[in-house]
């Protein structure tokens, strides 16, 4: 199953610390694509979060993570500026997909904003995430950084368009697109048992 | 518990055929609220459903829809014309909210419209849903377009706004909002132990 994540977004938290042990349940292979949500949005004419640029829709989103954490038992603190900008997070993301460490890297980004109220969007804050496992922070975000895999991250993103995405987190199982925190069971689910359900029916 | 529905909403009809088993297993009160999307989505600036707006988000309800209705065993076809105009069944929902059958009422509707591709919008397809309730359709029908039924309708819309509602289906406990079908269980399960989540936590 692909889990396609953006820094800056809230249910992507909630997936983010949820999704690696509900696959291994499963048995299912997981990969960890990072994307940008940004361009996606501003296709369809927004320059900001929807959750800011609708207020109502907004204080519900807060309030609905507030609950699901108090009932998951996940920690959670509101970040005092929201979105933060996720780009060089997703650069390191993307660029180090396929290292063993990586899921751990994408958790800590995710709490150090949503639990410690710290600007992911500062390289600081991200050495001390990778530093914190034992990693080469400066070195890594240097190549973080370099044309090609600036490039990558715009490919990865351009793909999850392709895919029909068009918000996080969302999870593809084969040609299936679940979207949302509250949809990882049913993505799970689908990858032992796709129903033979007709698109055209 | 408020259940808050909008005739023309694809994810009220999955609520509206699950919750009053649900509600009972609970033994929780149901109180059925009918309103209109419509105004609130223009005072956003949205002048037709957003899924219609915004293809990408629109491409996947659909599919989402009939997943979820393929899992339930919940019968689903896609209707020839989306959103259809829900005025009338929201007034007769409105002015006869009180009455034993008007959730039988309410099924029919959501049935015709999404299962049997009946343009809900006419008359005469209430009427026959009406009927077949054995009820009058034609004095009830009438008895809805009085002015004082669509004022109670207007009113409920701008209650539905005062409370926060943005989306169909919307379930209010006490204070609490939860918006969207999948967020039944949870609106359920908060009549019984309603968290002490602190909203400036």
């Amino acid at each position: 199953m692909q889990f396609w994540f953006e820094f800056s977004s809230t249910y992507s938290y909630l997936a983010a610390l949820r999704v690696e042990a509900l696959a291994g349940q499963h048995g299912v292979p997981l990969e960890w694509n990072a994307f940008l949500l940004g361009p996606l949005f501003q296709a369809q004419g927004w320059n900001d979060s929807p959750f800011n640029l609708f207020p109502v829709q907004g204080r519900y989103m807060w309030r609905d993570l507030e609950r699901i954490c108090a009932d998951l038992a996940l920690p959670f603190r509101r970040p005092s500026q929201f979105p933060r900008r996720s780009v060089l997070a997703a650069r390191v993301a993307c660029r180090f997909a396929d290292e063993s460490w990586l899921p751990a890297f994408v958790r800590a980004v995710f709490r150090a904003n949503f639990v410690d109220d710290q600007d992911v969007s500062q390289p600081v804050v991200l050495e001390r995430c990778l530093a914190a496992l034992d990693l080469p922070g400066k070195a890594l975000l240097d190549e973080a950084q370099s044309p090609a895999s600036k490039a990558q991250l715009r490919a990865q993103t351009e793909q999850a368009r392709a895919l029909g995405i068009f918000g996080a987190p969302s999870f593809m199982v084969d040609d299936e697109l679940f979207w949302g925190n509250d949809r990882l069971e049913a993505a799970l689910a689908w990858t032992h048992a796709p129903s033979p359900v007709n698109p055209a029916g």
